[in-house]
């Protein structure tokens, strides 16, 4: 198959910047500039810069232009020595888990822990009116059991919401469950028995983690490079060597990393699963909180039901509501029946009271005024830890989610880090727990869903115990 | 040990019903009256009658005396033969209730399925009051998570309904979930894997033998009587002859046949599993809808945290609000990781508003007005039965809950008349769901939760059914 033109273009550019020609930081040129320069369509250039935007190469800012974006420049296509040692292992990882459960919610403390849309944006005036009304109503459905696939006018706004990320999901293809974690949850019973082997890519959600070691489950980690996510060659070569029963991937706005995949590997990765008959479970539970554009699923590649795309709106309206989904393709059958002996149903008067929310427009209203104090808070976190970490610390620079990426110098350790700023009564999420591997120790996750001035001590402190 | 003095009066009663001296609805000697003959307390004799009554020999009717009631008289005590069986037995067990699902919650139909307090009796404005309230409140508790163990004046409130069964449950002893299928839930996968070996009585609870079918669990039935439960000469016959991993029981108001387990069994029950160190899952879910007096718990029976009580108000308030909870005893810690692991938490505004409803002394006032409705359909029912259905059909006779369980004289096929029945459009239970092998054919659960015209018009139906 030919190379289009505009992966043509975009290509040269990452040479460009590959080689250096381009640092971070430098303006490229215009749309229109660069249509004039190659004798192109503008609407091909645009194309390439979309593709570039996407891989996390460069970045728009409004009435300005382009820029490149700072980047890691991490090898990650591993060795053959490394391919040897990518072997299914057994998931042993619970001492600071645990801890990190106990600490995580003191109210006292400031937590840079959780993701997503932070409580105080939440909508609470307009949504205790939805479920007064659901539980008020006549009809009584609040009362009832909202049986499994879950109340029809909820899975509806879901499909209707699909649009944006590429699917065209019908109601019938979405069950609701508590939250994305649920349906993870789901997913991984209806597919797999104890002793099955499940890959991912490294680092990832440590929730996962120990739910992989609570249902017996072996893991390969796969390197994943840090701008455009897991090694498709790696993923082959261990598809090929192992007996692989089912691949996880956060494929945008991704956890811990924050990188998007970009929409060609996405496509690749579904065709070669598919190829396989190996199932994909995708968590897209960031993909609503797009900065500029929405990232299309990989489910949108998907033709024949092998991905099980779950997500919620725990990160965008409010984790306590516990509403989430699935759509699990050729496994719904499976899915649904775990769905009822889990726990029969999700409650009815939160079902009822978001189904609401998002046909009136609510959600959409919301996310366009969240999404400016986020991209701000976001920025504003980068900024005040480019100035208090130590000298040579990398900052992911996400297009979407909350979460921060930090590596510091090496040999500095965040485990160390994360008992000191327990002390200050400060909490995040230190590197190690996002691999079962002895790695990125002197890397942490930070959140930055919420940003004010006792926001920014915090980041000067973690700054301050970085450099002692 | 001697038998206490009240234990030696209930069993010459027991002894005089046997032997047909005392009938059905016969009135028995007033306390005073008993006291007075055999020159004993008045209190012993009260003891005596409280332990018939709980064993369903005999009822009481207020402002008028006690009376004999209906029982089944069948054999429970297990032939040589018959234990020879009892060995562990895969589940496999599925056409049935995909059909139930499909067709349990039909708009237009009548469901005699759903047990519990009905629907409509929802205390929907008081309800959307405290929901709405939780909401809008401005700690946020509602948007954020309320995780594990769950909120903390909903588990006070809990641990203070506890007492009434015999329980002296501290907060810190109770886990919220998603109603108590997921307490069931939680306590099998922190104690089994795949494989392992469940004992239950039998019947029981369809979605239960479900469940250890979608866990690949291994099940021994034991035959209980339907006046007392499980026969505890069985039980440890199949504990010393095979490897049992834990005992699920539910001790009162019995899913589906109504009986109480007698106090004294429930201890030695609990005393049994605690000396062979095999924890036992205790369902109580339809303990707080007794008729005059709450039953206690087997728990209330547990002295070293070897029992696993698992509750709801999904009976009680209404099912939709999926609020339950589990006291796992000296599980406490794997069941709570578990929790975490599966769906994060339970829904914060659902926990707030029920603790709410507690609190203010909602739930005892909503229970008085709604169990004087039950307790009346529950009769209109069974006399309903007793007219329309075959003679000599047998009808349960419960002291709580909303069941029925009905014999129907042999060789009448319960699974046909549910065919038929649902080509009117008439939904209930029928007998051979509860149980792995071909038994309780000629039996059908109905649920007394709604008593109208409708309904008993769907008595004669189903009653000319089984005369067909």
């Amino acid at each position: 198959m030919r190379t289009p033109r505009y992966e043509q273009i975009a290509e040269k550019i990452v040479t460009l910047i590959h080689s250096g020609a381009l640092k971070e930081g430098d303006k490229i040129p215009s749309i229109r500039q660069l249509s004039h320069e190659l004798s192109v369509g503008v609407n091909t250039v645009k194309e390439a810069y979309w593709r570039l935007e996407d891989r996390n190469y460069i970045t728009v800012v409004p009435q300005s232009g382009y820029y490149v974006k700072n980047r890691f420049n991490e090898r990650v296509e591993p060795s053959e020595q490394d391919l040897k040692q990518l072997d299914p292992k057994k998931v042993t990882f619970c001492r600071v888990y645990s801890m990190f459960r106990d600490n995580a919610f003191d109210k006292n403390g400031i937590s840079l822990a959780l993701s997503g849309v932070a409580p105080d944006l939440w909508p609470k005036k307009r949504f205790g009116r939805y479920l007064m009304d659901a539980a008020s109503d006549n009809d009584l459905l609040a009362a009832e059991y909202l049986l499994p696939p879950g109340y029809t006018l909820l899975r509806q706004q879901i499909a209707r919401l699909g649009l944006s990320a590429g699917l065209t999901l019908s109601p019938d293809d979405i069950i609701v469950t508590n939250g994305c974690q649920e349906a993870i949850f789901l997913a991984l019973m209806a597919l797999c028995k104890p002793g099955d082997t499940i890959v991912l890519e490294s680092p990832t959600y440590f929730n996962l983690l120990q739910l992989l070691q609570a249902l017996n489950l072996k893991v390969i980690e796969i390197p994943s490079s840090p701008e455009e996510g897991i090694s498709l060659d790696t993923l082959k070569f261990v598809i090929e060597n192992h007996p692989v029963k089912v691949v996880f991937s956060i494929p945008n706005f991704n956890n811990p990393r924050g990188f998007v995949m970009p929409s060609w590997k996405k496509k690749e990765m579904a065709w070669l699963l598919e190829q396989s008959k190996i199932p994909l479970i995708e968590d897209d539970i960031y993909g609503d909180l797009y900065f500029h554009r929405r990232p299309d699923a990989c489910k949108s590649h998907d033709e024949t039901g092998n991905v099980l795309y779950c997500s919620s709106f725990s990160k965008t309206i409010a984790p306590g509501l516990r509403i989430g989904w699935i759509a699990p393709g050729k496994f719904y059958e499976s899915v649904i029946e775990m769905k009822m002996l889990l726990n029969i149903s999700t409650a009815s008067v939160n079902q009822i009271a978001v189904a609401c929310f998002l046909a009136k427009g609510g959600y959409e209203r919301h996310l366009r005024k969240v999404k400016g104090k986020l991209i701000e808070n976001v920025q504003s976190m980068r900024n005040e830890i480019l100035l208090h970490f130590p000298d040579s610390t990398r900052v992911s620079n996400p297009s979407g989610g909350s979460f921060l990426w930090v590596e510091l110098p090496e040999p500095i350790d965040t485990e160390q880090i994360y008992q000191d700023a327990l002390a200050e009564n400060i909490l995040f999420s230190p590197g190690h727990l996002f691999s079962l591997q002895n790695k990125f120790t002197n890397c942490m996750r930070l959140s930055a869903s919420t940003w004010n001035l006792k926001v920014a001590d915090t980041i000067q402190i973690l700054g301050r115990l970085c450099k002692r």
